[in-house]
């Protein structure tokens, strides 16, 4: 199993970024073969989602649409002011898998692997866990 | 790693369609031992989820759900009017993965795995790929 | 392919319980080496999440935002009552995958696994399964 990591820096509080060629370069370098590919976020506010990549106007949808959903002034507890990115992060989830093979992912026509800003702006990283098929 | 991909015909706007006997009968066919299977949609605005299928009434709770903490109004700035779609699809996610072992998934008693159309009707296709347990 | 149960009483109706430690406990007793670990729920009103868990207002947090996003009393069709325990399943999901190595799960610093009860209190088990590295 190998495995990676490459680093993020978000611009925003929050926002959507594609990490599909970052990745795809990283495990390019590390020379791995077919396998299946786990993709992890380390953050707890910070989530990974796949989704359209083709208009960039959907990634801010997606980020208009969860600040509607989740209550950002709702009187939490946690005492960082945080907890609406925290809950975001649970309903986005911190990771995703892949079939990697031939250099890319085994990924949609308008799919684009997204790294979630909820938090930011923030230097982040995100892990990846390659599978290896074996010959 | 052996892989195969289902076809589903999806009748409403939005719905969730049990694909569990679907996917069981083309890993069969597959000739699949036992494994961690992935299973995934490669679509933007469809996703995956497992729920429960014992009581049909659950999976149109599921919609009616979704319908209510989505903003499907709100004035998004894609194009195609299907954003809410979008956001649906990365809350439920896009994948599932599960234990396959003597002809089945190891589910819960009350589970199944649901296909999640959140912008049809259409035709659509889901994938699976299964990691071998070795002899 | 490793695999063993964890078994969890909840207290509450709705409560985050983290079960990294006894996650931990199981897989050492198993002799598990290093390799892709998934964890997952065989329930249908409990979910399984990765967030913050070095303050646990974090967890209550994330209860009382599901609690304002998911619409508990919308006239559901399921008798059962439980319908926005099972919308938050779906939001949720039921499983988690993590790199395990020396003993313990890859996490990020304030990362811990929780299990999610959304219709409790309850006795509720978590299946883990260990795709080990080869040698």
């Amino acid at each position: 199993m190998k495995q990676g990591r490459v680093t993020i820096t978000t611009r925003r509080t929050m926002e959507l970024v594609d990490i599909t060629s970052s990745l795809h370069h990283d495990i390019a370098q590390a020379g791995c073969g077919p396998g299946l590919c786990h993709i992890s976020s380390p953050h707890t506010t910070a989530g990974i989602t796949i989704n359209e990549g083709a208009d960039p106007a959907v990634a801010r949808d997606i980020i208009a649409g969860l600040k509607k959903i989740v209550p950002l002034d709702y009187p939490f507890e946690h005492g960082e002011g945080n907890s609406a990115a925290h809950i975001m992060t649970s309903l986005t989830g911190i990771s995703v898998q892949l079939f990697y093979d031939g250099g890319s992912f085994q990924l949609g026509t308008w799919q684009r692997i997204f790294f979630c800003e909820f938090d930011g702006p923030r230097t982040r990283g995100v892990r990846w866990l390659m599978v290896e098929e074996r010959p």
